[in-house]
């Protein structure tokens, strides 16, 4: 597999000023050097790491672009092999004719995160610090920015490997014993071997709870935004969105698909699905759009229902009735009941509403007034303290099943030492915990598992 | 202008493996330095030109991202200023955090290309080929690349240079001549002078002829789908395309927006234009459409009517005469009559409406049928034999207004030289000329043109 040479768009895809191609392999630097011609005839094989030079990509007696070509030589480069990196013109057209170029001079196109498997498959990463790569990529708020980057520069890793350390100098102590079995020596210091298993077994249970509040970190918070048509609803979004991404017109029934854009309060993301009008409707496309909007209920964590304050005025027995329907479906869910429009009402109006509706928020999402106090509102339903105490926070699934196991296996150890087990039994559960503590930095990987992580990251990565 | 330092995103915007944003001005380095810590201590300011160097950017105590910086020293730079590319993880958000924190620091947000403008006024490029830069980044296919790839190369600007500076010659010659007018003298030759301006006038000619199929390959053929709903519009579109863009359904009227999209074929960009059926409807949005329809027609340059063959079958008269009203709305533009859904005919039905009506090509968009010999009928409507003869093209408007005002100077001049006008006002007309040719090259600009040129690039550039 580190035989061949593989090539990739490291840029997003779309147009722009520039775009880099990435090549990494054996056959990198040489393959790059037959596509490139500079002024001064520069042979890329004698140039030294981490320079640049001009010239044009040319095939054959065609130029394909005037490019700046990066060359690292391994292993001082990302993946450990020679790098080739060719910054071209930013035309998807250009990428494409040099990526084919790259292909038929004898490149294969790299597959997800094989750059990055390869860093790992070469020791510049351990696999923590791999899936973090990915994680840096898609962070898009400063909370899943900050423990990214945090685990890319190991500090997740490291904690782990402590743990790892201390475990593994007891289960050889312990293993020790064994061979002495018969003379019934204890090498390890049974007081002291507690006391770590304790240690373990807390920081095992910080981390695994602080699952929680990563993955709703990492994924962002899913937020429905239901309500009848016409009530606000993509003006509500675009005001929380800050931009005009969803269609808004005066037609009832616009929405047609269901729209998902996610924004950043106070360093959390929330995902809005806007949804089509709850409504009876003859319309095909339109029913299928109110089927959605109960199944986007279901997949949120918070509804916010919106209705018309203006002309439900003298009507809010029915708001309430469906805030009821909605309360007797989701009973666990937080809902925010949300009066839009509120800019057209007096002052006589606004108190009725708030008299009529318990726990209702006044709202104008044309003006903006009371979108401050519905993302305060948003925040509060978080909790974020352990992102404040800058503590280690676990956002990977992988991560948090290896921890559980580890936790469960630590827990026999600690249950064996109070109950007095023997050597022997300690020594299969202590070398369970360090598999599972093993599998989190890569020590102890599979193809598969391998195969499952870096299928998640995108090419050029 | 020159004295401060601008920063900008260079690669498209969005999520990637990698992301560049780049720094040019005397302060692009210090400012860069300020922000850059590598693990060895490394000063950016003692760095050669054209190196790379492993690093963290860090904002006071916080992290941003680990990145690569490359650092091109002055002359020797795109810009011809100090230049620093910071490669960084392509997340959005860490791209905005950097350019943020350089801001902070010291830099400039670029406007739309700044840094080719910079590249134009450090002499590093003329204004031919910066405008070919941003024709090279917005090329699409084969021939606008070319067209692009050999102005930016200097071929159209070089050309029309020799000119200038022929005529240059010739005008110098002339206003000598007046100095000494009342001596009677000719120094320039005017059997050479008219030979010149000929061919002149000739190449004149051809570059402007050019621009004809210039336009049509920079911007694509526009071409109108039309008929009525249901025919099959956005399937023909998405068996062109190969792929599913637009929303196919069996509801009559699901396409509301109008769709473009562009395919290459034979390496020129057709822009195809899906549109609302044409039918008499109550419904708001979809009337929309139907205007549209019609003012698509009139933007494009061919149009394909599409009806539904099976449906149609005894219907052919009311297809005719729907054809007749658009030959007799649009005599001038190329028709092209598509029968659709031919997959659902026996030989007979075939038979039947290649009879009645003319020039119908039978087709069907769900099984490709057809589809082949439509876009050969699409490439045959375009002359694309300039572009076999590897010819000079003009593409750039401003060129071709430049191209027609310096032609209209040279015929005064000829007609001048034919009537043996005096030399003082030949010398005006060919001041006049040279003037024109220097707009091109940008040896005669204002601001305003600057501004408008660079105004059409992208941030980054």
């Amino acid at each position: 597999m580190h035989n061949d040479t593989i090539v990739a768009l490291a840029t997003p895809s779309g147009s722009g000023a520039i775009a880099v191609i990435r090549l990494s392999g054996k056959a990198a630097i040489e393959i790059a050097s037959k596509a490139f011609k500079s002024v001064s005839n520069k042979n890329l094989k004698k140039q030294a790491t981490h320079t640049i030079h001009l010239g044009h990509i040319v095939d054959g007696d065609k130029t394909l672009d005037e490019v700046l070509v990066s060359v690292f030589k391994n292993p001082n480069s990302y993946t450990g092999e020679d790098v080739v990196e060719v910054s071209c013109h930013g035309s998807s057209y250009i990428q494409q004719e040099i990526i084919q170029l790259f292909l038929r001079l004898g490149c294969r196109m790299a597959t997800a995160g094989e750059f990055t498997l390869r860093a790992f498959l070469n020791g510049k990463l351990d696999l923590s610090q791999a899936e973090a790569v990915a994680d840096l990529i898609s962070s898009d708020n400063a909370a899943s920015h900050q423990i990214a980057m945090q685990q890319m520069r190991g500090g997740f890793s490291s904690e782990i490997a402590k743990l790892r350390e201390e475990l593994l100098n007891f289960a050889s102590l312990i293993e020790l014993e064994l061979d002495f079995a018969e003379e019934d020596v204890e090498f390890a210091d049974r007081t002291q071997f507690k006391e770590l298993i304790e240690r373990i077994r807390f920081v095992l249970k910080r981390l695994i709870d602080s699952f929680a509040v990563g993955n709703v970190i990492k994924n962002g918070i899913p937020v429905a935004i239901v309500g009848e048509p016409n009530v606000g609803k993509s003006t509500l979004l675009n005001a929380l969105l800050n931009e005009d991404r969803a269609i808004v017109s005066e037609i009832a029934g616009t929405t047609r698909d269901t729209i998902e854009d996610e924004i950043s309060i106070g360093g959390i993301g929330f995902r809005f699905i806007d949804t089509a009008g709850i409504r009876d409707t003859e319309d095909v496309v339109e029913s299928i759009g109110i089927k959605k909007t109960f199944e986007k209920i279901e997949q949120s964590q918070v509804t916010m229902y919106l209705f018309d304050a203006l002309k439900n005025i003298n009507d809010l027995e029915i708001v309430r009735i469906e805030i009821e329907k909605i309360r007797n479906k989701y009973p666990q869910k937080p809902l925010l009941v949300i009066a839009n429009k509120i800019d057209q009402l007096d002052d006589t109006q606004m108190a009725h509403i708030n008299n009529a509706i318990a726990d209702v928020l006044l709202l104008s999402a044309k003006t903006g007034f009371g979108v401050e106090q519905l993302t305060n509102s948003l925040l509060n339903l978080i909790n974020t303290g352990a992102l404040r105490n800058n503590e280690t926070i676990v956002t990977n699934s992988r991560h948090y099943d290896a921890l559980l196991k580890a936790f469960e296996e630590i827990q026999k150890v600690q249950h064996g030492l109070e109950t007095g087990l023997s050597g022997d039994l300690l020594a299969i559960d202590i070398r369970q915990a360090l598999y599972h503590f093993g599998e989190i930095t890569g020590e102890i990987t599979n193809d598969d598992l391998l195969g499952n992580i870096f299928a998640n990251f995108c090419i050029g990565k």
